[in-house]
């Protein structure tokens, strides 16, 4: 990227009367560059089977360009027009909850051969058009695709083949799934149920995962077709999100981002998260490292809140802070989801920038400051590079056998504890990547963060004990290592194949009630001493003990523990710990593997991100995610306030608006 | 009518053994004047196809005549027999949920042809039958009427053409829908999609008014056939319902009451309430209004409880109370469901004024004074009119675009609002009319109440402007004026074409958490002192403003504004604020409007309600709606109270028992 | 039985590697003398159609005769192949919900033919084949079986047959059950509907007795083709179970136990019970008691706990506890679910007597204790002789008529308050046993208590109320008599039939809101005088009042009462009164009864259970239910206390450790 972009999704399709002009105008007030556009309009630009109309993209690429706003174009691909469903419902993908129904988007099948060839046509008809057009920068391809839970026959047919093909014989599989439970053997590949309605755990993660692949597949193919046309400078990007609770919050359980990101030049995500008073930056944060994780790179948010909700509507302060988050995560698109308000159909109440009126509004006169700031700090803030010495390690494998296999109470599931862990980092000022079982250069890491890794390889697990006989050190938490990549529990003792690397063992567990760790080891007071949810026994046999479990029969078993092996050091949490109480452990951690620095003098709500800019000096944000004001003593070397343009001697006492930001270049 | 009438759904058919006589005899005990008989019992009187019994009808009817208790004939319409289905499985009405199941009531397609023959075929055979007996007074056309959800081929294929009727192209369908939306074009008619997987909400809102103009043409129907057969002074009524939810709640989301009441000669209404000490006689007085509202006449209340529920069962009192409530909202009669409770089946505990062992029982006993009163008091209480100066103006559009479009959280709906406004009303004895969006009579009204008119038209906008102009007051919920009447939100500055009038404007609006009103402008206490849901930023143009927010960063919003424009006044509202709040802005706006009086000294529990009797003398009720006994002074001119016979004196001190009442007919 | 059986579930075909030698060892090790085998495994052992693989079954008995275990072998039929579905998708239930999906267990329609037919197939192949293998010590006919809500069409023209055998004429049953209502009635055979969407209580009550005899039936079917092959000392038995809520609770809805143990030598059941801190032995007793009394004799304990679930890990001791209290109510054996915790598919976090480590753990070195003391002590714990004087009257016909027709608000169902009655029974050491509707040796008791019996034939209440006049004591729960066995409401004052027995009579009930009994008349403080739910307005004739309710309004009315009819005391409770309230009214009900003895002097959590040993010596079990060690005075003659094998002296104060226990043999 030349420069930094500012935009909003476009849809000129969708508007009342005519504001093209008028719109246009607004953007440049507010200085927007960038503009998405088409990627949920089939039915506008194919109206009939075979007819196209492209009238509404030719238009606003013509009027964009002359006011120098750039475009990227989506492939209309997510949302399927009305004759074809009328024509071929079987488009419609099947799931486990019956046939499908037209109205939503993302619906469809994506193996299915027919909706294959007519959103390859399309696709060709509009991207041939459009690729020479001289305000097309990039694609997008397709939009936040997932699977869909499309589990047809079709899908089923090709699922048995994937099976055969991964384990040759059904003998190897009986055996490896155990589906003798229940007489559930399969005997000969043609009694091969329908996996829609199994009870076997390994069977419906494996469905999961072939479900993923389907994603890849189909995006990789997008990316293949735009690529016949794409012209130099251009790139193909993507929209990926996350698991969906009101908002982006963590690891998406139906795609395998890394694996899908393969086929894209930038890697690109959709963030939205809590506002006003509950305004954290920790989705940003998070959404921002696993993208730029994805490819080790700078990365697009492609979608973000502007207005959005009633809840989320920004108090004044917000949006600014919100943009320039993004920034310091690495980011180099900050896009808005979207310009108008929608004034029909479904999403009427997840505002864009403007409102309903069309007019201006505080938010919108918020951006106008933005885009100011951008065009004008571009050159120091764009192309951030980032090193960091941290990292969480997450795996769609884990969080899918904990969906089968759930703690008890069945609330807290894999994203909670990996957020557990991943938010007490931020909140110490710690900058993470994020890793995929696959990562293989862990060396890179003075610290590895592992939520619960319940489904796990030899492999992988070799691979993390080698990090830390070499150094490393690491952070389990409970139940990892506690079945193979097949949800096959392990029979060695548990851990099994890190318990030498934890140095502790365990053969029962429990779940706690009222359960504390004795005499608060870690000082958190007695609201913050609590576990929940799960406690395994565990016996050190080498390790160090950081917590025992106060309670009447099980005093005698650790909850939390300490190793040193090899080189490095393994902390092993065999509960579920308060997030105070994670806090502090991980503060521990980060000290042991020579983390702690001067930001880790200060914590959240001051945050801190920072990174090397294209000149080779570092940039600072401090960031203010509280309605007080902060002050800060600003630890390192003499540097300029980009905003204010102001010098920033070291040891200076800097304060920081409610809801506000600085940003220092070190000199 | 020439008396009050008396009566009980009676069910000659559900007898466990031969009771007529004896029922007879214990109805004329208590003063019953009147039965209602047929409606549920398709099943009886058409054993077979084709093959009709009519021998309970002819006995009951018979036994009556010579009991001198009336008759009012069911058309049985509403529940349809085992051969019908078995036969003809298709009039089962195909929902969103899939086929219908045989086994409960209101499961038919009212449209369906099959069905409809058949039910034209026994309402012919019985009202030819039965129009000419001296009981019978006339006729109940089906039962609770209400689409049933029917949304099969047949549905979707009438909706299209309906479609096609209004909009006359796709072009102006898919503009007015906003379906350029998630690729939901529809470009030509045969691509219409079912409506029943829509996201759109202009779309399904249209389809469920399409689906409530089945219900008026389906009742329309039926009241042609018996009109056919229907003799001097005979009439058609039918028993119109609410929105349940375990009682009679609010306006009826499925009929278009006011619509469907043309083809009656009178208006009916079955009320059901909370009792014991819940009890308040809101829902009484709601059902009335609205019911007296739809022909501005007189009406029956076609069912009402007995003792009903385990949780319904009457205290000594509640009865009578009841009893005379609904005569002084204006109603001619008083019908219980049902005389005897049931044996067998589903409705087992919905007990009658008989218990299961169908002697006497207290409740029982507390309706012969009942009876007793109504034969004496009957000329002075029958055909009271009302004339009030106050309405309230419901919306089923409204209705029903804030089901696609709720409220944050989801649990406040259209009629939570509706009620939190009409219940401040009836609390300070304030006598209301209901009106519907087609209401032209406005101007004899000085003051309308209007909860959140979502969707509006333009004329409906202006006619409510040109009342406020014309020196009417009026008080706007919030998220009036938002969208049109096909739920296309409006692209002015809102509140949309009735800013102007209510002085105020906003673009943004947020959820509010914690938010008050500052310095309690109402003076309701900090634990009344709070609004949930919603919040609308306003800004004031030219209205004064009542309440402002108490917030950190939106203090500077208006809450709550009172606007002078032309001769009248608009209040709006932008939040949905405590039920103090709301009854302290009412009273301002009850004054403001003149209309506070002597009756207004006075309120809940104790409840005024006031008509003329047809010997032009003002009937004033004083109801006590607590368990504890109650004293006022009467304020009006000398009468005579007359349960007791007894002259009041202006200025007097008259004590009300618990759950008690006096009736006072002014010199 | 001539020894105590310690036995686990054992499944070599789920074993991840070859475990067979090794889980035997350890099975020694721990005293295990028994396996139940091959009930889970069809698709094993039946690999393809007709093809037969019982390799695991034969080496499995040739291990554990060489090692000295005896074997149950079950009929692996609860749960089929894939291939017979894939084959014969028919043989899959349909249910009101839909048709089956092949994954679970017991998803298969029990009447269905070919599943029938496959089944006796391989029973008779694998009984044929193991019947005279020396290991061999009895059968297990299929598990836990239920009628999985077949209701497809075969099972609805079944049921019609039924219909029509039972009551001959349609205008019988119209009658009996009500059908004029909501025009339900059946005017001829052929019109039958489907009861699937039936909304009358006694239709639907009676397709559930339907299908409960389905399920006798099909036991039966099981039963007779395994006596075929039977040998002479070996028995059938089968697994029943209980209503589940999370474990064991109440009667089992869905299975008459009494009419299908008819076809077992020795009744069998699965007993699962909270654990941990919430371990009470109340379900071990309560499972016990109803299982012992299904053939009045000793039993099986098929299935319980080992580690199972997290929140069940036993506590030190509670293994022992609950072994020892299942032998106190008349068990023959304690069989654990399961050996081994499985690796793979659903059951993973139900834990065997072995963790996934397949080692040793604290649990199963407790078991070892217990296998020891089991081989010790079993000449004189075995069949032990148990003659109770106390019972409980359980009724699936109550029981399915209060799910059609629920207690106000629908949380409260007819186990809570059977419940209510025997934990309190329980609680005060009145052994007791459970009968059933049938039962006609009542005279044998000398106090019957009868949860709300409201489905009941004259001929029960007939029966119990020649009880009461022969002398007996009884205890009715509110609204026993309301309904006869068709769930029709009596036309007589209510209690019906019993109203002169228990001297009262009531005609309306309510549901209580804050009601409390007046002047706490048990004594049981402000906390625990309240009541719920449900209130009768009681009004006595003969009987005693023990309780008025404290209302404003009600207060005139009874709400427990005792009353002389004949020789004997009937108490009538007319609410749904606190746990407190109801132990106190026990307690008068047993005084009265003349049962109260030195076993009431001590109570809950210190238990007893006695009976007689084949020595005829009376065996006291003293259970200490709590985390604190207990201490008690012996006051029986002098014996010996088998555990310790110490002797203990009439008066002797005897220790309890925490979950701990004693067994004292009387001299």
């Amino acid at each position: 990227m030349k420069q930094l972009l500012y935009g909003v999704a476009y849809y000129d399709e969708y508007m009342p009367y005519e504001r093209l002009d008028e719109d246009i105008a607004m953007m440049k007030a507010a200085g927007i560059n960038l503009v998405r556009i088409a990627e949920s309009t089939w039915s506008t630009h194919e109206p009939q089977n075979g007819v196209f109309d492209f009238s509404s993209v030719d238009r606003v690429l013509d009027a964009m360009h002359k006011a120098g706003i750039s475009v990227i174009v989506g492939t209309p691909t997510y949302a399927v027009p009305t004759w074809m469903v009328k024509e071929h419902p079987d488009v419609l993908a099947e799931t486990p909850h019956g046939p499908g129904r037209y109205g939503a988007r993302q619906i469809m099948d994506i193996a299915n051969p027919t909706y294959l060839f007519y959103a390859e046509r399309i696709i060709r008809k509009l991207i041939s058009r459009v690729s020479k057009h001289p305000a097309v920068i990039g694609y997008q391809v397709d939009n936040e695709t997932k699977h869909y839970h499309t589990s047809g026959p079709n899908i089923q047919l090709r699922f048995v083949k994937y099976m055969r093909e991964k384990f040759g014989t059904v003998e190897k599989l009986n055996q490896e799934f155990g589906l003798d439970y229940w007489s559930n053997r399969i005997n000969s590949w043609e009694d091969f149920p329908s996996v829609v309605g199994t009870i076997n755990g390994s069977l419906g993660a494996e469905f999961s995962r072939f479900q993923r692949q389907l994603v890849t597949e189909f995006l990789a193919w997008q990316a293949a077709i735009v690529n016949e046309y794409k012209q130099p400078g251009q790139f193909v990007t993507h929209n990926f999100d996350f698991e969906w609770r009101n908002y982006s919050f963590g690891l998406q359980p139906d795609v395998d981002h890394f694996e899908a990101a393969k086929a894209m030049d930038i890697a690109g995500v959709d963030i939205y998260h809590p506002s006003q008073h509950l305004l954290t930056g920790k989705e940003i944060s998070y959404g921002g490292d696993s993208t730029r994780s994805l490819k080790n790179d700078n990365y697009f948010v492609l979608e973000t809140q502007a207005q959005a909700f009633p809840n989320w509507t920004p108090y004044p302060g917000q949006l600014r802070l919100q943009a320039f988050s993004h920034l310091a995560s690495g980011a180099n698109m900050v896009e808005y989801w979207h310009w108008h308000s929608i004034h029909n159909s479904f999403e009427t109440y997840w505002k864009g920038l403007l409102s309903h009126d069309l007019g201006s509004n505080p938010t919108y006169e918020e951006a106008k400051t933005i885009g100011r700031d951008f065009a004008r700090l571009s050159p120091k803030l764009v192309n951030l590079k980032k090193k960091n010495k941290a990292a969480v390690l997450v795996s769609n494998e884990a969080l899918t056998s904990m969906a089968w296999f759930k703690l008890p109470g069945g609330e807290i599931a894999y994203n909670d504890v990996m957020r557990l862990m991943y938010d007490r980092l931020y909140e110490m000022n710690i900058g993470c990547d994020i890793l995929n079982p696959g990562s293989t250069e862990l060396g890179q890491y003075d610290l590895i963060v592992v939520p619960p890794l319940y489904a796990a390889s030899d492999e992988l697990l070799d691979r993390l004990n080698a990090y830390v006989e070499g150094g490393g050190t690491i952070v389990y938490a409970f139940k990892s290592g506690f079945a193979n990549e097949h949800i096959k529990v392990r029979t060695e003792v548990q851990p099994a194949k890190i318990g030498d690397v934890c140095g502790v063992q365990y053969s029962q567990f429990a779940e706690p009630s009222g359960v504390t760790l004795k005499d608060d080891p870690f000082g958190v007071g007695a609201e913050n001493n609590t576990i929940d949810v799960w406690m395994e026994l565990l016996t050190p046999t080498t390790a160090e003990v950081l917590a025992w479990y106060e309670h009447p029969q099980w005093g005698e078993y650790a909850a939390i523990t300490e190793n040193k092996y090899g080189q490095g050091t393994a902390y092993y949490v065999g509960c579920l710990p308060s997030a105070a109480i994670m806090g502090k452990l991980l503060e521990r951690a980060v000290r042991k593997a020579g983390l702690w620095g001067k930001d880790q003098e200060l914590s959240f709500p001051l945050i801190v991100k920072s990174g090397q800019n294209e000149a080779g000096k570092t940039v600072r944000y401090y960031f203010n995610y509280s309605g007080q004001p902060q002050t800060f003593l600003y630890p390192y070397g003499s540097g300029v306030e980009l905003l204010s343009e102001r010098n920033v001697a070291a040891g200076e006492a800097v304060q920081l608006e409610r809801w506000g930001f600085v940003i220092i270049e070190e000199d």
